[in-house]
């Protein structure tokens, strides 16, 4: 497979720093929130860490020049806090992603006609919506002092990281159409 | 915590960046060497995942500033391969970070007298010297079609990223000083 055209590459070079370090942030904050008596919190920070370590392999398999330095930009913001403030900045992040990051990408890939890059641009983005809802709910319920009421588990789809709260996971996956066991629950 | 000077702080940030990267491809490395047959080496991989979490949570807990960007240089080459692609790049990435990043990071964090950086960056520097000769040691065998020959664990000091291979972890942490009982062995 030939090395993407620039722009793309450089899309994908940025979003696969921006996922790696969203996949560590979320796992800095699940210790956090373990700490703070949020063990339904911790259980998402991990659940999602583990989607963004699947978008990031997905962007990585589509890389194919071994030899480029990674030259990044990223919007979100960093520094430690407490699960509350934690909460904020991955809902900003993940905002960043599905408002400015994510759509910009898609296009770039469209225009370029990179197929490989636009479907891990498109996976990413609709998992990084259910992401911000789900944080944004949790938050409301940590700023009250509260766990995130969780009844189930939280499955993540292995091939495109697609996000869902439930007893069981869905029978496929509604974004790439994997069968239901391979879900992965935390 | 004042937030540090401005030099220091995109040290931080690069070296997080950095090392939610190398952790991110060591995580996908590990799933490849378990694929060809390499169980051993995928431990290593995972082990050292593991140490360069610690790294990141490090650098990242000595930032204080909520609301900047991350601009971001990293010599570390990417794109996918095979066990011993893998280990070739995993061990560019670990000399580049012993032989350019961190001696550089570490002189900047003293000259600006910032002791919270001088003290993450130095732990890793000192961490990545082990990981270069295990990943080095771990290609020898590799590139002869065998798995890497683990006696005991790897087992990692879950403060400083010390790494270390054996029955039994050290008595306490050469490097942070932190006892036995807290090593976390893959
Ligand atoms: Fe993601
Ligand atoms: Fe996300
Ligand atoms: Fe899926
Ligand atoms: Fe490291
Ligand atoms: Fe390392
Ligand atoms: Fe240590």
């Amino acid at each position: 497979m030939p090395v993407p055209r620039p722009m793309t590459r450089d899309a994908l070079l940025s979003a696969f720093a921006g996922e790696s370090m969203a996949h560590m942030r979320y796992l800095i904050f699940a210790e956090i929130a373990e700490k703070e008596g949020f063990p339904n919190v911790a259980r998402l920070f991990r659940a999602i860490a583990y989607a963004e370590f699947v978008h990031a392999r997905n962007h990585y398999n589509n890389l194919r020049d071994l030899k480029t330095d990674i030259h990044v930009f990223s919007g979100t913001p960093v520094g430690p806090g407490n699960t509350s403030k934690n909460l904020e900045l991955a809902i900003m992040g993940e905002v960043y992603e599905i408002t400015e990051m994510y759509p910009a990408y898609i296009e770039i890939a469209k225009f370029q006609n990179e197929k490989g890059a636009e479907q891990s641009f498109t996976w990413a983005y609709k998992a990084e919506q259910i992401h911000a809802e789900l944080y944004k709910e949790a938050k409301s319920y940590v700023d009250q002092g509260k766990d995130w009421p969780l009844k189930g588990k939280v499955w993540i789809c292995p091939v495109c990281g697609h996000t869902y709260v439930g007893d069981e996971p869905p029978e496929k996956c509604p974004v790439c159409g994997v069968s239901k066991d391979k879900y992965i629950g935390f």
